[in-house]
């Protein structure tokens, strides 16, 4: 490798905590150690640029956080960071380290954040993706998004148990923001007769024939996934509405809430974060800026942070079908 | 074994759903036919005996269920069986396939229903404690309770993460009914600061206390549990009173809701289950009825149900205290 | 769509099982139902061809399978069907059935026998990778792998906290045959020391060397993850070459085995197995045959069969390579 | 409470490590900061009583540690706390920091060794049984017990998965030492057709015929528990004993290993571990010395170390006899 366009770096985690973001952060702090690069950890996020809360991090700061859920350094949703003068203060911070490169680890806000800094006080900035939501262009898949679909479907396996044995029908409110992601493919997996997702317009009708289909085909229990950004109302409506048409149905709704947001990555994502974290360093080393490291296709590919915000993934069509047709 | 009191005998599920009541089921229906007695399963609880919803089991019709949540017998809380006319068919049914004994697994209104079938129509009966609430006198632990506490955990664990990682406070409500049992153990468990019962008279003065404490020993995140029938509040108007006067706080609510009831049975809980369908089998055999069958100190133990439905399993006073000295 | 190429299929699961077959299972019968192709679920392999142990299949045959690992079909290595006798066996009662389509569920042992088989008797035949092991050509993952690169992952964190807490170095067994996906990706995910896999040219010289670079950097405790394909020696061998070129070590063997084939399968591993099954019968219907059904780049895609035995999927180098860095 | 007997305290985690040990050591820290007792943490058991290796511990020292596996003081087994010399050196090591008691957190090995010392140098000592055999008199469970019963119930469930795949059968060998209570429990938990531990005196004619009841009963797989202490002989030589006799069986052994001592504890676990650390603390301070801190039937109980050591819980026989019953 030729000379390294960075000497020295930070490392930050902001916005919604996902699983693997540590593991995320011990790859950047172990490669750059590698490679004889200086690494800070920040505080915080943003806030910690601000406060000039710097720690420098060596390979045994890290050690055994790949497990950890959450992140060591903590995560907040800096207001002071959307002001000139806060921006201000964390680029005096870094000039006063000498950091050359940042390394955002977090969601779209957070790549915000990054992109704006950059533009004004030209410190290399790279952008690791970082959320539950899966709901940022440029990777496949975002770190926490595989564990958050195994804690979900878990959690419905067992809400499934308990509708079986009484006959009853649950609504089962699932995270992702305007993403319906984690809602589309945790529903496949748990045999929900019905997803509802803010992509797609659904109807209050359709989900009242998925209904009379599910019974005509003899199923006794049924689950409905919905996910927290559905437009056609929140949850509790659309379960009255439901239990308003279906006087006979034994009808309960379940939030699974934060538990969606902790515990232990998975391996695929722990995989996925040791990737880009590594993928995150070689980028400041080779001289990118203003993008966001992703994987697509199993190749490491760097998306402009611009294009990463502006586009979404979409959800897979075929996919949405394939729900329907296994459901009943 | 003397001459058995019983040779055909049915079995059925009532009431709340709890991990551990199918191991109880299979232990009915294998302990039965190692002692040639004929056992049926009535779908549906007490429904079951009304419909005649009667089917023969052997050993090989509850294979594999030990490690299954739910109860593939279904439960059901039975309206008509609170009626004389609904117990009369059930008791008419009973009579024409010549059942000379009931085991009924679940809480106290099943254990009432199962009294005054007895009384009325003299058919034996035999109650096993299957409840996830633990609030039946008789036995140390009723079968569900200790799956119940490890999903709890989990759950709470998981919130911990990202409690953590954002410097939040949580306010988690788990279930239990009017019992706190839930609660102690599994905030306990998962150093809680505080933990919210029904058995103990809690003042949102002393919370705010907890809280204040908290802050001075330097912890930066806070979990609260605080059990479904806790009389100080609904967790919603807890939080807000909260939130009134730490405005600084960024507080979160999360209900654990009926993931608590499913999944598959903790050890504890199959051997509690394979324990107490055994013991209900020999007890009918031996003659007895009316009676709930439990493990008290690792021995059987065979209690009035007027008894068990009646007194209470007391909070252990010693744990609320050790939960206090080692919250904070 | 138009007129489908076949009306009466037959599903069938072979070879090791993979959790998320039942998922796979699930998807054919569903799919099919959906489209009014009649489906017969075959036992125990090619050995149910032969039996003429057909069952009929319905949507409610697979109710609540999407969770359960194993096979409810069961599977088996059928040496009969290696015979021209048994494989002649095996078309007259397909013929007396008439099947028009054989969806094979399994690896490349079972995609082998279904390719003789049509070749021999014209019967259309198409394959679903389910294994383990991620050996299979024309997919980006096969059915199984994700969940037992979990539970892999899982045992190695478990015997991670005992390493740790006795300064002891485990050498750690995997499965996986003759590939070393589950072994590279496993032993990433658990922060390995090093990670040797039959792909590369592994010498105990390097792994000394490793040894060596580890407790420089101060590193207490040590996993070392074996492919079981490993070719430099078994797992006993290598654990006793080191205990004699590091006396001090304390070192132990663990060979993970069968766990790694059961458990219910992920959330990734229910929603491949889903396409893959509805993928299956669509091919089928299309008149598709003697080729394998995959999702790269998450599109489907159909290989020859031929194709998908003889190549293989080659282990990322950079993530070898990655793996070496963030270990220490 | 009165004038507590001990002012300064140290902790140590000895012998094989539990899930749970860290619960315990956190209960120790907090109660002793709680009643204003100092308290030091000791690395790696007796080994660092002998090289003065003391860190004072306060209540932030243990924070989060109560969900995770292993001992963060580490653990060993000591060879130089055997010698006369070896503690020699701990006791000034002792009393140079004025510590007036230890709590000991370990299994029998442990115990004998806090006795010796206690009776050589008068330093008060307590033992907090800390191992997954479930070995020890004096208390109803050891901390860990309960964590690896689900652990290993965990790893034969999915073994169960691909036995019933594939109709085979599996000896599955489980920790617990001298001891049978592992295999019996998770014996009974995971339907296994029989169990062989080392309390009962077993012979291969029994098993056989078991086997052969099994299959007349309709069994397809089957699978045999075998505790590590098994008296018959090795797992292998029975596994290869039962082949001699049944040629038609496909047999595979998997011996469960290390990941029974790792792992994030249960609840039960963390609440014992809790109540044992307080109990060890409260012991000390009213002057009890030479005694081990148990639960019996829901009570703090003192029992003599020399009791503890000597006499054995035993294994319950009805338990047993149930296992049977329930097989098959």
């Amino acid at each position: 490798m030729n000379e390294s366009a960075v000497k020295k770096i930070v490392v930050l985690t902001s916005g919604g905590d996902a699983p693997g973001m540590n593991a995320a952060l011990r790859a950047v702090v172990r490669t750059a150690s590698h490679y004889n690069i200086d690494c800070y950890g920040i505080r915080e996020g943003f806030n910690g640029l601000i406060n000039n809360d710097f720690t420098k991090m060596g390979p045994r700061s890290v050690k055994h956080i790949i497990s950890e859920g959450g992140t060591i350094l903590r995560s907040a949703r800096s207001l002071q960071f959307k002001t000139p003068e806060g921006r201000k203060k964390a680029y005096e911070n870094c000039l006063q380290h000498g950091i050359e490169g940042i390394v955002c680890i977090g969601g779209d806000g957070t790549f915000r954040g990054a992109k704006v800094f950059y533009e004004e006080y030209g410190i290399k900035v790279i952008g690791v993706p970082g959320t539950i939501d899966n709901d940022i262009f440029g990777t496949d898949n975002t770190i926490g998004y595989d564990t958050a679909l195994n804690t979900a479907m878990d959690a419905i396996d067992k809400i499934r148990d308990t509708a079986t044995s009484h006959n009853r029908v649950f609504f089962v409110e699932v995270m992702g923001r305007d993403a319906g992601f984690i809602a589309l493919n945790s529903g496949l997996a748990t045999g929900a007769i019905d997803i509802l997702i803010p992509e797609r317009k659904d109807s209050i009708e359709e989900l009242f024939a998925t209904f009379e289909r599910a019974e005509k085909a003899g199923k006794s229990s049924s689950i409905v996934v919905v996910a927290e950004g559905e437009r056609m109302g929140s949850i509790y409506d659309i379960a009255k509405a439901t239990q308003n048409s279906f006087p006979q149905y034994d009808i309960r709704v379940a939030v699974l809430g934060h538990i969606q947001r902790g515990g232990s990555p998975s391996c695929a994502d722990r995989v996925l974060a040791s990737r880009l974290g590594y993928g995150a360093v070689v980028g400041l080393m080779e001289g990118k800026t203003n993008v966001m490291v992703g994987m697509q296709s199993n190749r490491m590919v760097y998306t402009a942070i611009e294009e990463a915000i502006k586009k979404h993934n979409e959800i897979d069509q075929d996919l949405l079908k394939i729900s329907e047709i296994l459901a009943i």
